[in-house]
């Protein structure tokens, strides 16, 4: 282990939370709020120690995977933790469990409160509980990489833990620049989402946070009922921004650089709204009957698939009191995710593509031994070490998933609750069905679990590795020539 | 398609099934039951037709995998299709359906009842239920290689499609011999529990018919309450030979053939009783408080895992109504299963094993980028074909258990009902949670579900593939030349 270059790094990202905090300290003084003290304090803090760290660049900045995975997993955790204590501070979460809780719930942009009346919370609170979201939706890694020249080529490896999706594909040859159209198609994509909320009447105050809230798929909102009470534009405007976040950002940086026909001709996405179009019809043909009216059947239908299927987690209905097929529906799109390379959660759709065409090749190649069939994404065969590294994937998933499953059990609570708690936080959705639903909170679970689920939504949003590999003990051996 | 041996096969598997029915037509003689006709006709009727199709004993006699598959599939469904006949016609269950459902339920050794009162069936009945346990739990195929002289080793690929389990171990060189052995230690294991149950107090039929239900780890009672009042000596007796029949038959013909040591080598037998002695012992702590008893509680606890781990489904205790952590435990269980080569279903001890090996190897191979390791089990190196196709049975399951999970869903029952009936169905268990929980039954589905749930019973029982297979155009085209 290079521990100078990874100090290196927490110490930028410290500076970096630290800037990020002026955001809701400002906030506060808009609202004339005493909450800002608190980070105003940490921010001073933070950025202290972050200086002193960063003044000494170290020597050896190249970074191998191994550096890769163990920076991104403190990284997050350096982040969460730093940036729970300004709730604590203010009063608004007091408590240490809740408050690291709520941030990581927050930076993994998976949405789950443990907060029965979050509009009691101070503005400077809700404005930095959803600009974790965004933060967290590009991952805060990507816009260092942005910033900081790093040494040449090994930088990749950074970008490798931290990006969701099974493969990551460089737009442009240079990984630094990669990251800056990232952050920016992010960035005007968001500023589009704000303005159009702006323009159907909401205040600069809802329209910001309620945009970081989608652009991060995160889903923490600053209303006790969602956005349930948002005005019908309102709500198709956030639906419909969801599901563009869900999108794997390599198809906007194909049509921003002209080349549409290769952008509508990625499978993942065309796959992606496949899924969505089939969820929508079917959930909309189940419910109409309890809802009644066509457009409000639509839209809840659409709302709700592209709410948990790009693992955001706002709600304009309580789906946990809808038929058992649109539950159903809902629950395996939990687990399904957004695309690949998008600010979304979940196992992630081109991930089950590959799931799929593995199955349909051995069927052929059962049927006809003779063939010799490749399995192919846009003709590009997907090789064998890709192959494997799913397949450890889903195996390392339903490990997790199923030791966490054993861990909150012992609390007694029914066994939906308890499924659809792990499968909100593991796949960073937010809600999930009975004691754990769109109208209720994570409030019920014990302190163990609380922590339990925080290292779901660490794992699931960090693709399971970096987080689990800081339990190795061999991590932590001094640096080896390892190549 | 080689049809005719196909054909021909199936005609042995008509005359076997004649054979077979000769059984519960004594029985009902022996009770003075008019029942017994039911079983007479159906039993000519079979033989005749059989008679005249093995007459013409095809000049190719060469099975390959494709033909191994499909007769496989076909074998099962005539099996159960005659099978249900007699439940009809002697006005046992008058309904097609939920007598195809019990007969499907008794070859697949599932379990699972549409029946309310079995106590009502005659004699006969109730014993051909039992008996049908015994008779899918080897596998009928499996008989047939016994006693049946095929072309040389093409046998083989009959025998692949019907035994439980990722790689067929052949016991000794020769198929027919393998077979044989199978066949012997199944047979004795049987007679020995009748033995220890008719000492127990039980009379004949009952140590027959529950012998058989726990041989074939199928889990049909000819009681209301499943063995619920049973002596505790008979439970354990019961619950110690369920346990024993989802053992690895190797293990028993090592023992036999005097290689003890190789015998207790069996990875996976060791792995088996460490899941069963974990899982009893959770169990039992957690629900103590509920039973009080010490003996009481090691008894139920012992009895459920290995009923559920052996996916027999025999029920000393309603375990609907435990604590939420012993329900998780006995849910996950549902989908381990018993050891391959076992008569036991599920997923299987040993994939499960290939699977955390493989995901310790990735860590360690990404920790030690230089090492070379491959996965062992019992020094022997699991070659990648194997690994491919344990992949490709996990991601055909998941496909299989979630469109199940999507068609039944629609009748609007609960999602842990749902959930665990299609992981009862699928893993030929019997019993599931909620409305089909151990006091309850499947008669509260409806007629779709019960075929979507007989599919679930087929595919699992013989191992996804044989029964997917025949959905397959390509299945059905006229034989080509195939390697």
């Amino acid at each position: 282990m290079n521990y100078s270059v990874v100090i290196y790094v927490l110490g930028w990202i410290m500076d970096i939370e630290a800037a990020c905090m002026m955001l809701p300290c400002l906030v506060a003084v808009i609202y004339g709020e005493k909450e800002g003290l608190g980070f105003l304090y940490v921010a001073l803090a933070a950025a202290l120690v972050g200086t002193i760290i960063v003044l000494h660049k170290p020597k050896d900045m190249k970074f191998y995977l191994k550096e890769g995975f163990v920076t991104t997993a403190l990284s997050w955790i350096i982040l969460s933790v730093l940036g729970a204590l300004p709730f604590i501070l203010n009063d608004d979460i007091p408590h240490f469990t809740d408050a690291l809780f709520e941030t990581v719930s927050g930076f993994t942009t998976t949405g789950s409160t443990i907060l029965s009346d979050v509009e009691a919370l101070s503005h400077a609170s809700l404005f930095w509980r959803s600009f974790t979201h965004w933060i967290g939706g590009m991952g805060v890694l990507v816009f260092l990489l942005a910033i900081l020249p790093m040494a040449g080529g090994s930088n990749m490896n950074l970008m490798k833990a931290e990006s969701p999706g099974p493969s990551v594909g460089k737009l442009v040859p240079k990984v630094r620049d990669t990251a800056f159209y990232l952050y920016a198609i992010y960035f005007v994509m968001t500023v589009i989402e704000v303005v159009l909320l702006l323009f159907g009447g909401m205040n600069p105050f809802e329209a910001l946070t309620i945009s970081f809230g989608t652009a991060g798929t995160g889903g923490l909102s600053i209303w006790n009922d969602s956005i349930m009470s948002c005005t019908i534009y309102q709500q198709w405007v956030i639906g419909i921004f969801m599901v563009l976040f869900g999108v794997n950002f390599t198809f906007y940086f194909l049509l921003v650089s002209g080349k549409f026909k290769q952008a509508f001709k990625i499978e993942e996405v065309r796959v992606y709204f496949i899924i969505i179009a089939i969820a929508v019809t079917t959930i909309a043909i189940n419910i109409y009957d309890k809802i009644g009216a066509v457009g409000a059947t639509i839209r809840h239908s659409f709302f709700q698939v592209g709410s948990i299927i790009t693992t955001t987690g706002y709600g304009t209905a309580d789906f946990d009191t809808w038929p058992a097929l649109s539950k159903t529906i809902l629950v395996m799109l939990m687990f399904v995710g957004a695309c690949a390379g998008s600010t979304g959660g979940g196992i992630k759709v081109s991930r089950f593509i590959v799931m799929a065409k593995t199955v349909r090749k051995e069927i052929v190649s059962f049927l006809f031994p003779k063939s010799v069939k490749k399995i192919k994404i846009e003709d590009k065969v997907i090789g064998h070490e890709t192959l494997r590294s799913i397949n450890v994937y889903f195996m390392t998933y339903i490990i997790i998933f199923s030791i966490s499953l054993l861990l909150i059990s012992y609390e007694n609570k029914d066994m939906t609750s308890n499924f659809t708690a792990v499968a909100a936080t593991i796949n960073n959705i937010g809600p999930g069905l009975s004691k754990v639903g769109p109208t209720c909170n994570f409030s019920c679970y014990s302190a163990f679990s609380k922590y339990v689920f925080m290292f779901d939504m660490l794992a699931g949003r960090l693709e399971l590795f970096p987080i689990l590999l800081l339990f190795s003990p061999s991590v932590w051996k001094r640096k080896k020539k390892i190549a």
